[in-house]
C-alpha cells in the first residue's frame, strides 16, 4: 500500500520576521490562502487516505501541526527531538510504516514547496509506485525542467531512458546518471545548456524495505538507533527513548546517505510545476502582482510604490510611499524592512538576533 | 504680570502615523523624552508659575493635554469646539485674561516648536514685557534668522533698531517694515541675500488690552462673539455658548488679522534657536544621527542601512536592511514606509485614507 510521509521539520529563517522558530515556512499560508503544510496534505487527497499519512516535524512543531492537520490521525504524527537532516528522518517512517505493512510503498515529500496541479502530482506519484511495483528494489526520485541557471537546487543528470515506453499521459523517466550539488553559476550553465539535467525536487517513492536495506548497508549506525526507537515506540518508554538514541545519530541527508550509491535509482520529469518557495521573490512569483508590480497581504495603501512586497495583516496597515523594490513584512512584534536586493541576507538578520540575545524575536 | 498663552491646536497630518487626529504633534515626544507639549511648558519655569499659563487647544485634546500637563491648572485649559485659526484663539485668552488681570502682559507661543535654550527663551520674553512696559501699545513679535532660503516660514522684514541702544546681553530689536508670506525659492533667496529678513517665530508678546483693542478695530464681529463667551464663561451656560458663538466666527490668523495693520510693531532677533519641526528630517535635525546617519527612537537593528530615520516602540523591533534615505514609521495598527524624498507627501496619505473611509487609522 503507498504511504505519505511529509517531512515538516523546516526551520527556515528567509521569511523572518513572518516565519519564526515556532512558527517555520510550512506552517505560513505563503502561496495562497491555506499553509504550505495544508497545502501539501490537501495535494494527497484521493491518493493516500489520511490515516496512512505521516507528517515527521520537530517536537515544539507538534501542536501546530496537529492544529493545521485535524485530518491526519495522532498516530501519523511524529515530533522529532531534535534535528538530524533526512535521512533518520525517512529511515525511521520507514520502520514504522513496516511495522504494520511490510510492503509499504513510501512516498516522501517536503512540505513546504509549491506544486500544481495537485493532480499532476498524483498522476507522477501513482507512476513512481507502479516503477517501484516493477522493480522493487528501485528508488523513483523526480526531477523538475530547469527554467534558468539556479545554483541554490541540487540537480539530476539523466542517464537513459528507462527501457519500457512510458504509458500514453505518463511522464518520462530516465536512470539517474548522477546527482549533483549546488553548482556554481558557470556550472549551472553548462547544465541548463546540456538539457539533460532537472532540479532534484527532493521527492521520492520507494519501497520502506528497500530504504531500510540500504540504510542497514550504508548507515548501520543510524539504522541501529532508528529501530531502538522503532521498538520502543508502541511502549511507555517512546519519548525517553526517541530523545536518547535520535540525539545519538549523525546527522546526513538521505542524498549522501544512500541516493548517491544507489544502482536502481530513476528519475521521473515532473508533470508538475515545482518552487521551493526560497524567499520572497518566490513568493512574489506564486501569488503575482498588482499592475505596479506590487505583491500585497494584508491590508496596504501604496502610493507611488513599484515592484514591492508587502506582508502584514488586515488589522494592520501598511503604507509604502515612493518604494521600488522593497520588502516589507510587519507582524506584531517586529516589522523588516529590506531592499529586495538584500532578500538573500535575510538569515543575516537571525544570525544577528541570536548574536544580540534578542531570542524573544526568533 | 505676564500671563504665557500656549497655543496647542494643531491638527498637523506631517507625522502620520505617528501623529494622529486624537494625539497631533505637539502631543508626541518627537525631538526628545518629552512631548513638544510638556517642552514648551517646562519651559516657562522661572518666567510664568503654572496658574498664569493658558493653553488653548482643541476640545476633543483637552484630556490628553490635561495628562500631559497636571501642573496646569483645570482653569488654564481651554479647549476651543472647534477649529478658527489663530485670532479668535488669542482673542479669547486676551479677555480671559483681562477679567482677573486688565492690565495683564500675554506671552503668546505655540505648543509644537523646538526652542533651545530655554534660558535664551525666557531672556528674549523678559525683554519682549520690558518692550511692552516702555510703550503699552506696542506688539513684540520674534524673528529668527534665516540659515537658508526657506519656503515654508513666513518672514519679517526688519525696519531702523530701536532707538534705545540695548542693555547688555539683550537681544536687537528693530522695527517692523513689513510682514511677509511664505516666499517662492527666487524670493526666499533674496530673503536671505538682504540679511534684514527674520523668520516668523510665531511668538508674540503685548498687552491683553492692546491686542483687544486691534481686534475692537479690525475684527469687531469676531470680538463681539468672543466677548459674548467671556461673560458667560463663569455661568452654566459657559460650553453651550462657546459652541454657538466660536462656531460663528470666521476663521482668520492674528498675522492677518492684526499684525500686518499694527502701527508700533517690533521684532527681537531671537537669542534661542528655533525648528517649527515640519517633518521627519527636522526630528532627524534635532536629534542627530549614529555613524550611518540613522536616526533611531525604540528597538532598531539595521544592517547597511544608510540615513535613515526609524521610529517605532521599545516592544516593536524594526529591521531595516539594505535602506538609503527610508522612513520607517511603527505604531500599533499602521505603519508607513517612504522614501524620504516624499517626506512633504505625507500628507497625501491621510487625505487618501480620508477619500478611502479608513478613518480608523486617521
Amino acid at each position: 500500500m503507498l504511504h505519505a510521509i511529509v517531512m515538516a521539520g523546516g526551520s527556515g529563517t528567509r521569511f523572518w520576521p513572518a516565519s519564526r522558530a515556532a512558527l517555520p515556512k510550512q506552517l505560513l499560508p505563503l502561496a495562497g490562502e491555506k499553509t504550505l503544510l495544508e497545502d501539501t496534505v490537501d495535494r494527497l487527497d484521493g491518493l493516500v487516505p489520511p490515516d496512512r499519512v505521516m507528517v515527521v516535524t520537530a517536537g515544539r512543531l507538534l501542536d501546530a501541526v496537529r492544529r493545521q492537520l485535524p485530518q491526519v490521525p495522532d498516530a501519523g504524527l511524529v515530533g522529532e527531538p531534535c534535528k538530524r537532516d533526512t535521512a533518520p528522518c525517512i529511515g525511521l517512517a520507514a520502520l514504522l510504516v513496516a511495522r504494520h505493512d511490510p510492503d509499504a510503498i513510501m512516498a516522501v515529500m517536503p512540505s513546504d514547496h509549491v506544486i500544481r496541479p495537485a493532480e499532476g502530482f498524483r498522476a507522477a506519484i501513482r507512476q513512481a509506485a507502479a516503477l517501484v511495483e516493477q522493480s522493487p528494489g528501485r528508488l523513483v526520485t523526480f526531477g523538475i525542467k530547469p527554467t534558468y541557471a539556479a545554483e541554490c537546487f541540487g540537480y539530476i543528470q539523466q542517464g537513459e531512458p528507462l527501457k519500457a515506453a512510458p504509458a500514453e499521459g505518463t511522464a518520462a523517466v530516465h536512470t539517474v546518471a548522477q546527482f549533483r550539488e549546488k553548482p556554481p553559476a558557470a556550472v549551472a550553465q553548462e547544465y541548463l545548456a546540456a538539457g539533460n539535467y532537472l532540479w532534484n525536487g527532493g521527492i521520492f517513492v520507494w519501497k520502506a524495505a528497500t530504504i531500510l536495506s540500504a540504510l542497514a548497508e550504508r548507515q548501520p549506525e543510524c539504522l541501529a538507533h532508528l529501530r531502538r526507537i522503532a521498538s520502543a515506540w508502541d511502549t511507555p518508554d517512546r519519548d525517553t527513548v526517541f530523545a536518547e538514541e535520535f540525539a545519538a545519530i549523525k546527522g546526513i541527508s538521505i542524498d549522501y546517505a544512500v541516493l548517491e550509491h544507489a544502482r536502481d535509482v530513476v528519475v521521473i520529469e515532473a508533470p508538475f510545476s515545482w518552487d521551493d518557495l526560497g524567499g520572497w521573490s518566490a513568493v512574489a512569483r506564486q501569488r503575482g502582482g498588482d499592475t505596479d508590480g506590487n505583491t500585497v497581504v494584508g491590508k496596504h495603501l501604496g502610493i507611488e510604490s513599484l515592484r514591492t512586497i508587502v506582508h502584514t495583516g488586515d488589522d494592520h496597515l501598511v503604507v509604502t510611499m515612493g518604494l521600488q523594490d522593497m520588502l516589507v513584512v510587519h507582524t506584531a512584534d517586529a516589522t523588516l524592512v529590506a531592499h529586495r536586493a538584500h532578500e538573500e541576507a535575510v538569515r543575516k538578520v537571525v544570525a544577528e538576533l541570536e548574536k544580540r540575545g534578542w531570542t524573544e524575536f526568533l
